[in-house]
């Protein structure tokens, strides 16, 4: 099978290793490295209490060229003080200098700045890192760096925490038109880790990418946002971000493009493939939600204005009852109204309807007849759609959710600290 | 046993029986009748979508006398348009037309008007009410109205739900100080249901609280209000008000105090004592909500404003993982603070702290030493305080969180509707 995972992309290695931060031993240290240098742009968590990693990769993502990734699970390096701000500096630079001293085959490396080295973790909140453990596995990661497709899967599953399966997407494509064939070929890959703790935005989500596509750094930012804030940031799984979402967005420029340097239609067809990209990394990620069985997308058209719209839709997709009811497979959509009137947004109660898929239960304030066993249907199927209107204006705006199972609370209550 | 049921305080009726709105044969009519007519108040929900007994309710309440109020659970009533408005106003007419018929030993009543009953009701959203199988339970309850301990029993029972258990509360005081001691004695007592899709503020939560007292009807309302501000509107179980949010209190003025007429110490002893009804009332129904095993109190400290502190407290009252925490004993402040981060309050991370009771686990945004053992036995009691400083300003505000369990979910995914 050709290879899909982040080494597919021309200019990448990658490694995953264990270096007993979990104690069951699983892989626990992933690690990225892009010899030639790469354009990178990341998106982060909004929480205002932030962990050690996004603070210290808030700075390097300033680096006008990126060597390498390093991330850690098991982890979050969050709420850990100044030792944990020493602790994530102390990564870096031990990735820097590794990954410089290493004679990589064609690599033009000779030294590298910390800060051109960004960071990620994930894991239990309020730990100090276990940093001998995480010094020692850094050069085993290092050992094992390669552009197989099996490293990039190893980096996949290093991230993971309570995910069920490492989750990965790829692309690959021109940036011609129908009519201009010359382009290269561009690849961009993918991988994902976040089972809970997900709400707009991003929570516990750790997003990497890496493409070789030659692009100016500030499209490089915009593409990776606008991608983030259409996928990843509309997924709720429990409604609350946290405080470590990362996501990184790699370009070694190796593809042969002619360099990407302003909106022009080349540009729009990165970002579209980058957008598809993220949202079908987003769409795996809830289905391996913790205790997930089911997916939904709540739309929520009629508000009166964008973010009415978008807290609509998210307090459904939040909403308990919701979660349970589709859970079970029941056409509730009493819980859905009852979500929406105490969402604290503009809704006309006489105009305010509501359709699963496209089958209507409930219309203009009233009651509808429908076939109960074909909204049964609809709400047993892995995924389908929740559409409200609020009936107070033109806005529209939409969010991912999955169902809430007991599993998910045996998961969270039996995950201790 | 003396009498702590509604029907304690002198000059009330109760009754509940069963007409079959629940498949289940239980109780599901309520009714309560104060002959000689009481001054009445009531607090309702805040969701943007009310019940149809919600609208009949706040127009009735306006009424200077009230005589009766009918409950009816299993069905809400809620989302069923013009027929649920006609529905709920044929209950109260019924009702008004029986009770004032009945010849009621004592009864000063010829004739009601349906203005004069309030409303309410519980269950299921979207479905009209079986209003045939209504009108037939209504002269049921009539002819079993009573003022016995058992009638007034029977009543806690009718409004039940998912409820495990009737939850009801009995205060019996004088409205003298000390050094006075020919105030006459003053009793009341309130019967609450609810059990899931409770959140500041209420949500279905239905209240009916009865006391002897005399008193004005505009001080009776802000009584209630602020009892109800600082309990019921305090207790958060999934995060959603409901669309059937009621507590009235009624008043028959029979216990023989000089009425009160003005915010008197006298008004005060009352208010303050109705506040203690409504706590235990509210506490009570934390300790039975669906699948709670646990409760606890979040206060959130040092806020830049009340708003801030009370969004704060809820924001990680309602959060699932630091539910699901307080589920497995497990202290993982880490997820409290995480809950704080994104609750979009402000917060001086440098400052923020969060005690377990009087345990300090996070100091000024940095870990702290503290007995693990000592965290987990505080954390697993029925009942435990999480305070969090947020270093932002000085303002406090708290509520009353329950856990999140597997049994939570099988409730709400079997529900069906």
């Amino acid at each position: 099978m050709a290879n899909n995972t982040l080494t597919a992309p021309k200019g990448f290695l990658a490694a995953g290793v264990s270096c007993g931060i979990k104690k069951s031993g699983k892989l626990d240290i992933g690690l990225i490295v892009c010899p030639a240098g790469a354009t990178s742009a990341a998106v982060f968590t909004t929480n205002k209490i932030q962990s050690a990693a996004v603070q210290v990769c808030r700075e390097h993502i300033k680096s006008p060229k990126v060597y390498a990734v390093v991330v850690n699970s098991g982890n979050a390096n969050c709420c850990t003080g100044r030792r944990g701000i020493e602790n994530a500096r102390q990564m870096c630079e031990k990735t820097a200098l590794l990954v410089a001293h290493r004679s990589l085959a064609g690599s033009r490396v000779t030294s590298h700045e910390s800060r051109d080295v960004l960071i990620a973790s994930t894991g239990i909140i309020g730990e100090l890192l276990p940093i001998k453990k995480i010094n020692d596995g850094i050069p085993k990661a290092v050992d094992k760096l390669s552009s197989s497709t099996s490293a990039g899967l190893d980096f996949a599953r290093a991230i993971m925490t309570t995910d069920k399966k490492p989750k990965q997407s790829f692309r690959q494509f021109d940036l011609g038109s129908r009519t201009t064939s010359h382009e290269p070929l561009i690849a961009i890959a993918g991988a994902v880790k976040g089972a809970g703790m997900i709400a707009p935005n991003m929570a516990t989500t750790l997003c990497f990418i890496t493409t070789d596509v030659a692009i100016k750094k500030s499209l490089l930012a915009k593409a990776l946002k606008a991608a983030i804030g259409d996928s990843l940031n509309k997924l709720t799984v429990d409604g609350h971000q946290s405080t470590n979402d990362t996501a990184i967005i790699l370009a070694s420029g190796l593809a042969g493009n002619r360099p990407i340097v302003s909106e022009c239609p080349r540009y729009k067809r990165f970002a579209k493939t980058l957008a598809d990209l993220c949202h079908d990394l987003a769409r795996q990620m809830a289905l391996d939600a913790e205790g997930a069985t089911r997916i939904f997308k709540v739309v929520a058209k009629g508000a009166a204005t964008k973010a009415d719209a978008a807290k609509a839709a998210r307090a459904i997709a939040n909403y308990p009852l919701v979660k349970c009811a589709v859970h079970g497979g029941d056409p509730n959509w009493g819980r859905i109204i009852c979500a929406v009137g105490s969402a604290g947004v503009k809704v006309n109660p006489r105009k305010l309807s509501c359709k699963l898929d496209d089958l209507t239960v409930f219309k203009n304030g009233e009651p509808t007849r429908f076939d109960a066993e074909k909204a049964s249907k609809i709400v047993s199927q892995t995924e389908h759609t929740i559409t409200v209107e609020l009936g107070a204006g033109k806005q529209s705006d939409f969010c991912y959710g999955c169902d809430l199972s007991a599993e998910y609370v045996k998961i969270n209550a039996e995950y201790h600290t």
